[in-house]
């Protein structure tokens, strides 16, 4: 059998570069699955079902909420957003380490609701730098941007509730922290499997 | 001011490799420091206080001990051993992480005086490697070797209340482990110091 596989929530403000850092771990690292999100909202054009999300109806998705069968879900423009229990304990037990890149209000139900999830806080650089990305992005007023790094700051202030804490200002070295972490979690003497000790 | 080191224990058998486990870190890793230890014992020809260890009259370790200036010491043939608590904390000031190579007992009490310690335990592959290691040496009797190994036995035991389990099957590996145990407690949200938290 193999040894059960780390629960690592990835969380940090919107701009923080959780996206990026991620994939470079994915680049670095072998025996990883990424966990894929629940949703009530249509699929889009080219969207497959266990792919980009899991697609839920309402009913369906309450169910699942009524059942425990959410680590973590939220509701957003009038559709649920969530991560299914099943798939990340499965991948667990088949030996793989769940990556599950949420945000910071969802990385506190987790820590709640699965007692041995690691969870790393992704720290932007500086409140300078997250508003230079959240601007870069084009897509937003400034009214926007404002608001978004108001929301920024106060989520920041939750750092101290993660287990880890990985500055993001260059995208290598935060990936390589966050590799490091896992190497470093899966020696905890708790989850040693070796079968040398009595 | 610099962040403060870590203290990280290495411990472990008798045979598990601790030794070469941590040149192998040192030759990785900058920024360390291997603490010295005090004794009572004489100087050999060609030791130095204060390079192999700190050379301490009975009386002077004995009001080290009252003084509570030792993080473990043990006796050994009619002299004093221990781990003097002033050089660890003056080099987790300035920065240096502190590398304190010591056995099992001496762990145990170093985890007990020092909250904020790491304790590592070097973990020999198999019982069988570790009689072939302690046998290698070629410098004991069978019978000297065989209470060892029952005393090998008995410490692997206390792995458990280690913070970090590292199996020494390959030096590299081992070391290799050891040093992301580092960045990783490094990045430990309790020892943040980013100055971005308000």
């Amino acid at each position: 059998m193999p040894e059960r596989g780390l629960l690592l929530v990835v969380s940090g403000p919107s701009g923080a570069g959780k996206g990026t850092v991620i994939e470079e771990l994915f680049r670095r690292r072998a025996g990883l699955f990424y966990s894929i999100s629940a949703t009530t909202r249509a699929p889009r054009p080219g969207e497959v079902d266990g792919e980009q999300y899991y697609f839920l109806s309402k009913e369906e998705f309450e169910q699942e909420i009524a059942q425990d069968n959410m680590l973590e879900y939220a509701r957003y423009c009038e559709n649920y957003y969530g991560s299914p229990r099943g798939p990340v304990e499965d991948k667990r037990a088949q030996g793989l380490d769940v990556i599950l890149e949420i945000e910071v209000q969802g990385a506190m139900k987790v820590r709640h609701n699965c007692a041995d999830a690691t969870l790393v806080f992704i720290m932007p650089p500086s409140i300078e730098e997250l508003a230079k990305r959240l601007r870069g992005r084009g897509t937003e007023s400034e009214d926007v941007v404002r608001r978004r790094l108001e929301t920024s700051k106060a989520e920041i202030q939750t750092a101290s509730a993660y287990d880890y804490i990985v500055l993001n200002d260059e995208v290598e070295r935060a990936a390589r922290d966050v590799d490091c972490i896992i190497t470093a979690e899966k020696l905890r003497s708790q989850r040693y499997t070796g079968g040398f000790l009595a």
